[in-house]
């Protein structure tokens, strides 16, 4: 599991993630799609319960009625394709969290085969109608769209606030 | 941005984190620390609000505390650190999606150096807890808990349902 040898080549592969919303007209290999799919499956999960689901969406028809439903979600419209997760509506908390975990492995797992991807949200109106077009019975929940393909050009620069902002003193109170 | 040299090397590691809980009693570098927060400083969130930021515990009777307070965070006892995440607590939905994305990052980063990490979850009153014993006002929430060190032993194989299970199939019904 452990990768010793060279831990700053991963770590600024992870740092280097950035959305991409501009997409080249270009299909994805099966292949890779298929290896992007299966990071996702190795996703951790709350007690390990694998809640999500995914749909892929290929069709242009699909990504073109979805980028319209609501929310942010426009990116799809020239996508390659689509991951849509989809989780069961049960435990709203710990399928959000969840949901979040598998988004990034999937980004990170695009990003590894040259691709761009970009998260998005349905709006609460916009998750009906996708649940509608996707055919995704209640109570199951469609809130995440992950758009992907090649970039048509490179992602910004991207800004992040430093890391004295992010990380607070710890202060133990016993 | 974009690895396209050897993808598989960059996937195989994503899909090869596992949880670990079993540490051994050996400190983690500063550098290997300040390189973990970079990676989790440049997570992504919605609309890049950067909500999230990060209490490193390091004093093992702030770690012992707050794997007592309740819920699932044990493993914080034997640590070499724990990274606690505090959101704003001013949109449950898009903070909890958000952890996930940066608690994804943290784990993968920590792996990247060799390290074990595990995401716990503190219960609704250990919340209350942990906040009291870190000096957290409200309306901030504190419940995600990484607890984090070289590990004792290998981690376990771990187990996924298949990919046939996890990917649905596009249905578009326009």
């Amino acid at each position: 599991m452990a990768e010793t040898a060279n831990p700053r080549r991963f770590t600024d592969f992870l740092r280097g993630l950035r959305a991409v919303r501009d997409f080249k007209r270009q299909p994805i290999p099966d292949d890779v799609v298929h290896d992007i799919l299966e990071v996702a499956r190795w996703s951790g999960s709350a007690s390990n319960r694998q809640f999500a689901q995914i749909i892929v969406v290929h069709q242009p028809d699909s990504l073109q009625a979805l980028s319209g439903v609501g929310g942010y979600a426009g990116h799809l419209r020239g996508a390659a394709l689509a991951m849509i997760l989809v989780m069961p509506g049960e435990w709203a908390e710990g399928e959000t969290f969840d949901e979040g975990r598998m988004a990034e492995r999937i980004m990170l797992a695009a990003a590894a085969h040259g691709l761009g991807a970009s998260i998005g949200w349905f709006s609460p109106d916009g998750r009906a109608k996708a649940k509608q077009i996707l055919g995704v019975p209640d109570p199951k929940v469609v809130r995440t769209a992950i758009s992907m393909g090649y970039p048509a050009r490179a992602p910004r620069r991207g800004k992040r606030k430093p890391l004295s902002d992010l990380v607070l003193e710890e202060r133990y109170r016993p």
